[in-house]
């Protein structure tokens, strides 16, 4: 899946780009020189005049038709830039799996002509792939401070981060990778320090969004650099991509400073009664910002819960991304020290995750936090879709055990991270691309974000919607779909990268839906009559005890084929487990309506 | 658990009781009589002055904090009355169970004071609990012509039908049973020939709502009953029980009537190009008469896709709730007989059920539709919350292969059958009930209709949340939790009730997540050793092949064990396979940090 042959095609045309092209002009004079000399080097005087444009190929590892591990491949020449690399959180037919990465493959075959990772932000779903892709393949990475700081946290985790490159690049910075320069232009976001990228190619520019919104009032840091985008615009843009997220949405996402007013007012009312206990994304942290000023203002100490929330607050504290009023927070351990209408307590778990801090208080297994009548939660944060169940279940346990809880969207308790329509349309109309790949989305919200760019004027032909694995060609003369690339999702299950797959899921769901049933053997190695057994062994079938005259039909069952095959020297182990796998499966089925794994395991003795 | 002893001594109460009350007059006369019937045989004479006023008691199998199966006792004297009788769906962790039931024990040991069931309308979380009660109780059944309609139908998949006793009551009447009697007051539902009850007892009248929305201008039939509910609050109300669904929700549940224009517009879209498939509610009969009127007025031929479809279909026309034009419906088969723009295919799977039409459409599993750029698909229902995602990725195949899917809400496609909170207050203005219950709801939802009364002016002391199990004793005088009675969830696999339970159900959820791996060996009948393997069995834990040095090492260390055992006198099975169990599964965990389910078989020979 070498690519190699290619790309030396595509560095012939690299003169005949280098005269036709404008944008290479101003301020990305560097990227030219360098493409100039790499070009020198393979020595480029004898190339023939009429030699074809360069282009730059897209390719998508992750993120389109699905929501999470985002990945994009940047290439031009010989060189690749990886955007993003993050993780999936499985679906519910994945079972046992923990989480979902991306096919490495294209990146492993392709190491050395990797120059870096440019990051986003540092949400799982943009970061969380690396530890995986490190581990295989050494690449430098380069991104904004809290970003590096929270990739760091995870690298030493897995014991990567000693020989991991970290290169911290602040927003309005520029950098060159091979024959590519990567501008990275500050964006909101739902968390600090989020960027996007222009990807100066030889091809032309790439503009890859990132997640973004325009906050025109952020909590911290500046509003989205809206003139870097407009600048960029306007030297001209081969290709944007841009996230979809919530480009079914009509209007506006508002402020994140509108939770601001929510908060004083459920604080308020809280007053003088109540625990406060808000659960939020532990990532979120402005939000967690605007929670502890409310908390200044109402003389409440505050307390962390939650692994994820403690080890993003640290990273956000230590980096100045976090500012916290001298003697505000305390540990979870000192809850009992203080009156309760003293406390605010932030916690994980707004998603209703099994296993969350708030989901342990909902359920009485959290050791250190009960919660009842004197409580008054506050869940900041809406649903992801797929999540609703689990958070209203949440939701009811909370409520049953007296607490209060402030969960609807009327009270503006969560504001999203991601641009609606109308911001995505500015982006749009400022960066002014020949050509549009939406990303970040399932196919619903690609189509949507793909009509949008049609109402605002863009020609059908000019966009296009990919899948995973999909590669896009373009330059200035066309746009068309190359070579795919490897790509899918690779199950991580405990220790285990890529050895669960489907297979073992096909096993697991019919053992978790109906059970099984083992059926034992000792054979005579000489006649095949059986000795021992068989003996019956169930599980998550149906209540053995209740069960008896079933499973003593099966043994009946089974008994009676392997003496059937023994006495017409049936002796071929397949043969005999296949009877006796259809024959019972039939039995059962017939007497339940239900189909159990039957295992027969037979042993010569 | 029989209550006898107590009914008795509310008989005693009676004399007084029907001094003190007002609302035994009138147009309850017969029921009084029937009242004073029953005590005289038993003789009241002999009370003592200052007895107690009876009481009526309520008890809950079902329908609070869970959707579905809803089903409500009333008791009162000696004489039980059941409200519906549903059935639920299951959740996701409840794996391989098809659908869930009310625990019927209370019903079982009083079967000989039932006097009969009443519905208040066909839906399956009403009525679908039926036949496994009837299998065991044959109780009489009293509802609508639609509803007993469609009761009909299951009985007769089920075997009952011949031996059960159906009883068609039609709105507006009252019927008796024991020293009950029930008015059946029409409302409006997403079902047609919904019904609420006004029950009058000895102690009171309790108005049950069933499932209700207030509906101007409904598509047949007429507009909820609103004076009969007036008519019955002016008598006077010792209880309301009113359903809860959209209690969280503000305003007015539009009229069904709303859709009609939406379906009017996208019919014109689709026009001579597309063939318009709709996906709605099997049990939708107005819905499916708007599709029909539209598909006249365009000139398209209607054909039903989805066995529940056909079957409630085929149900509300024979009884005239679905008023088809001559020659418009086509059977399935016939659709390639008719140009695409001449179609409109009425499907099952609004809700992205795996097994459903529109789902198999999606998967390009369908045996007689293929859907793809000539298909105008509209998902006239909303996602019930834990749909969510399967409804999405059903979208997302659609699109994928160039369907047009209109799914959101603002095309006004789909309206809810239930009352929001202004509903609500107008029916508790107009009951003026002395207490209320909130029914069929999760707590969240329970919750916010309590609030509602209350801010009715409703005292916090009259206002009851019960859960299921609860039962709730009132009269005049109090309202109190009196001896709660046998409930649960009964879960239904296949043919099985009841045998799948929590222990089933765990271990299905182990062998889902991590699943097993089995050892079998043959030992020596008389010193313990092995004769035969340990042979080592693995399904759902890793890919085999790619794990064969872990297997090895699970191989020899069971070996290990069982020889060390052996050369020990260890002979007590329970003994050897826990140590199996404990070092196999600290040894996997080790090495992957996974938990499958280990299972030690050993044999003698």
């Amino acid at each position: 899946m070498s690519t190699n042959g290619k790309n030396k095609n595509y560095k012939l045309k690299q003169k005949s780009y280098s005269k036709n092209t404008n944008q290479q002009k101003g301020r990305n004079n560097n990227t030219r020189q360098s493409y100039a000399k790499l070009t020198k080097k393979k020595g480029r005087g004898n190339q023939p005049k009429q030699a074809k444009k360069p282009s730059v190929k897209i390719s998508f590892l992750g993120g389109l038709n699905e929501i999470g591990k985002n990945i994009t491949l940047i290439e031009c020449e010989n060189d690749i830039i990886i955007v993003d690399c993050g993780m999936a959180f499985p679906d519910g037919d994945m079972l046992g799996v923990d989480l979902v990465i991306p096919d490495f493959t294209y990146i492993e075959q392709n190491a050395d002509r990797v120059k870096g990772i440019v990051l986003t932000h540092g949400h799982e779903d943009h970061i969380g792939g690396l530890p995986f892709l490190l581990s295989k393949v050494n690449v430098p990475l380069y991104g904004t401070p809290l970003t590096l700081g929270l990739v760091e946290n995870k690298l030493r985790e897995h014991n990567l981060y000693s020989k991991s490159k970290l290169n911290v690049v602040n927003a309005g910075d520029t950098i060159r990778l091979g024959c590519m320069s990567v501008k990275f232009i500050h964006v909101n976001h739902s968390i600090p320090d989020s960027v996007a990228f222009a990807i100066n190619t030889p091809a032309g520019t790439i503009v890859h969004t990132g997640d973004f919104k325009i906050d025109c009032t952020p909590i911290s840091g500046e509003m989205i650099d809206l003139s870097s985008f407009a600048k960029v615009g306007d030297e001209g843009v081969l290709a944007l991509l841009a996230e979809s997220t919530n480009a079914e949405r009509p209007g506006y996402t508002p402020t994140e400073m509108l939770v601001s007013e929510s908060l004083d007012t459920l604080f308020k009312r809280a007053e003088n009664n109540y625990r406060i206990i808000i659960a939020t994304f532990a990532s979120n942290v402005n939000r967690v910002q605007q929670i502890i000023n409310c908390a200044e203002k109402y003389g409440r100490k505050v307390a962390f819960s939650g692994r994820s929330m403690v080890n993003y607050m640290g990273v956000a504290q230590k980096l100045g991304y976090l500012s916290v009023p001298q003697n505000i927070l305390i540990d979870i351990d000192m809850l009992d020290k203080y009156p309760r209408e003293q406390i605010v307590l932030v916690t994980t778990g707004s998603q209703g995750e099994p296993m969350s801090a708030l989901s342990r208080m909902a359920y009485s297994d959290h050791r250190k936090v009960m919660v009842g009548e004197g409580d008054f939660i506050i869940i900041s944060a809406n649903p992801i879709p797929g999540n609703e169940k689990t958070v209203g279940n949440v939701v009811d346990e909370l409520l049953k055990r007296g607490c209060k809880v402030i969960y609807e969207s009327m009270y503006d308790v969560h504001v999203s991270g991601h641009a609606c329509q109308e911001e995505l349309k500015i982006i749009h109309k400022l960066v002014k691309p020949k050509y549009f790949i939406p990303v970040h989305g399932e196919q619903k919200h690609l189509r949507k974000h793909a009509e949008l760019a049609e109402f605002l004027g863009m020609e059908k032909k000019n966009i296009f919607i990919a899948d995973i694995g999909t590669t896009v060609e373009l330059n200035e003369k066309y746009m068309k779909e190359a070579e795919p690339v490897p790509a899918g999702k690779v199950f991580v299950d405990g220790l285990g990268v890529g050895d669960v797959g489907s297979i073992v899921l096909r096993d697991r769901k019919h053992l978790g839906q109906d059970g099984l049933i083992i059926i034992v053997a000792s054979l005579d190695v000489y006649d095949g009559h059986v000795i021992s057994g068989p003996d019956i062994v169930s599980r998550g079938f149906v209540y053995v005890r209740e069960s008896e005259v079933l499973l003593d039909e099966v043994k009946a069952l089974s008994l009676e084929i392997l003496e059937d095959c023994a006495d017409n020297n049936i002796h071929e182990w397949g043969i005999i487990k296949n009877r006796i796998k259809d024959e019972v499966s039939k039995h059962i089925a017939q007497k339940t309506r239900r189909t159990p794994m039957i295992l027969p395991i037979l042993q010569e003795v």
